[in-house]
């Protein structure tokens, strides 16, 4: 593989996923990854330009950076880009009300919205809310839609907690798109509009910006399909098998942010 | 389409769905569909061998026995084909020890299996049992495997209770498969191997056998791709949109099961 100096030079912004890279999430609320807080304070410390991209869909933006500052991360709402906030805005758009089948933490992104007689549904990590019920109310919407709309706040598998691996909303959505036989739209990592709206609220173009992840599918393939660099972090969900994927292979592997830091600050603009 | 004595010309057995064309399911216990419990009663006293061949995996053999005989058709353990008991079988003859995410009404049907340190998951239409939390349990049982075997009892879609349409074993079977990058193995319609466990338990061949059915994929589609011939009922699940199917044309569309015993007594075996 190519010289650290050649695989990272000309990088002018960062994209940072935030659970798995900057914390471990869990129900007491998570705990930081050792380094981390200090690696995004030298991050911003840098000419680099810096901004997160998560695809939490559990809490809102408020709540989520209101636990990381918490934590001592340097973060503010408006360096975030967060699939609820997002969603909104394409119901608004489009003149969509959905059905929603979310957790309550993140009802409060949706309070402009209305969502009588609803023509779509709107799936998010509902957690304990993916009960069986709420799934059957779910699929009866878009069943009785002629042209049922899905909309679902990424599609990932599962992540970590410190209490153990937790089913994703993806699993969810499979579970709709083949009972309703229909394909859900995306909104979240990997779909390419999500990461070119945090590249353009960034400020910084594709080929000059690196993503840095534990998901090698969701944040390493989806950033690299869309002409972005990227970086695999050795925590969060990272398993060893993702080093020797049959589809991705990332830019370059490190342990953690901290050492992804280090490289940018010393490899990235003089 | 050919006259009705060409296409039954030599049917010998004929294969009966269950839910949708004897009666239709509810949590009352459901009722008969208007005109079954005579057209069974004709038909086993006609030459045709008749087997019920049921996907249904929320109760017991025994169970969905004795609620189809209190609502008055002549029908026996003996003659039904359904998904537990021939799962029971497999995880015999492979030594599987199944973690069960299943209905409790089924259950009994797995007395005799050990399900001490799993090494595989079953999963059934639990219903209300599809919990974040029980889902989550499976999961982690699969991830925990070095080869995660998945076996789903069926994969159907939805299937209609009086009280509307309910997500079926299907949904949440993808959802895993999903979520663990694996494929399940399917014991119940349309798997080849259970059309086939059925024609043998009831001694016809397949090109002398007959599938009567409302599921146009499921019972249709699987049994014509087994050889045999299937007629759709218009009871059940169907839908009008059922007869423009893209992919699978019955061998004909029926009101209902009356009908379609009216037309085999008239044209199958002289």
């Amino acid at each position: 593989m190519a010289a650290w100096g050649e695989r990272l030079a000309g990088v002018r912004g960062v994209l940072l996923d935030i659970s798995g890279v900057l914390y471990d999430g869990g129900e007491d609320g998570g705990t930081p990854i050792p380094g981390s807080v200090e690696a995004v304070a030298r991050l911003k410390l840098s000419k680099l330009k810096v901004r997160f991209c998560t695809n939490d869909s559990q809490k809102s933006r408020r709540d989520l950076v209101g636990l990381l500052q918490r934590q001592g991360f340097d973060i503010s709402e408006g360096e975030v880009t967060s699939p609820a906030p997002a969603t909104s805005l394409i119901l608004k758009e489009r003149g969509l009300r959905p059905h929603l089948l979310i957790h309550d933490g993140v009802r409060s992104e949706f309070d402009q919205i209305d969502t009588s007689n609803p023509n779509c549904v709107v799936i998010a990590d509902a957690g304990e809310g993916f009960s069986y019920q709420n799934m059957n109310e779910a699929f009866r919407v878009l069943m009785d839609l002629e042209k049922p709309v899905l909309i679902s706040l990424g599609k990932g598998r599962y992540y970590k907690e410190t209490s153990g691996l937790m089913l994703d909303v993806g699993a969810y959505m499979k579970a709709l798109e083949y009972a309703c036989g229909i394909e859900a739209e995306v909104v979240g990592k990997p779909s390419p509009e999500y990461f070119q709206l945090a590249l353009k609220e960034m400020g910084v173009e594709a080929h000059e910006a690196i993503m840095i992840g534990d998901d090698i599918v969701g944040d390493i393939g989806g950033a690299q399909r869309c002409g972005m660099r990227a970086l695999q972090v050795r925590t969060g969900k990272f398993r060893p098998s993702d080093e020797q994927h049959p589809e991705v292979k990332a830019d370059g592997y490190v342990d953690n942010l901290a050492e992804a830091v280090n490289l940018l600050l010393q490899h990235a603009i003089k």
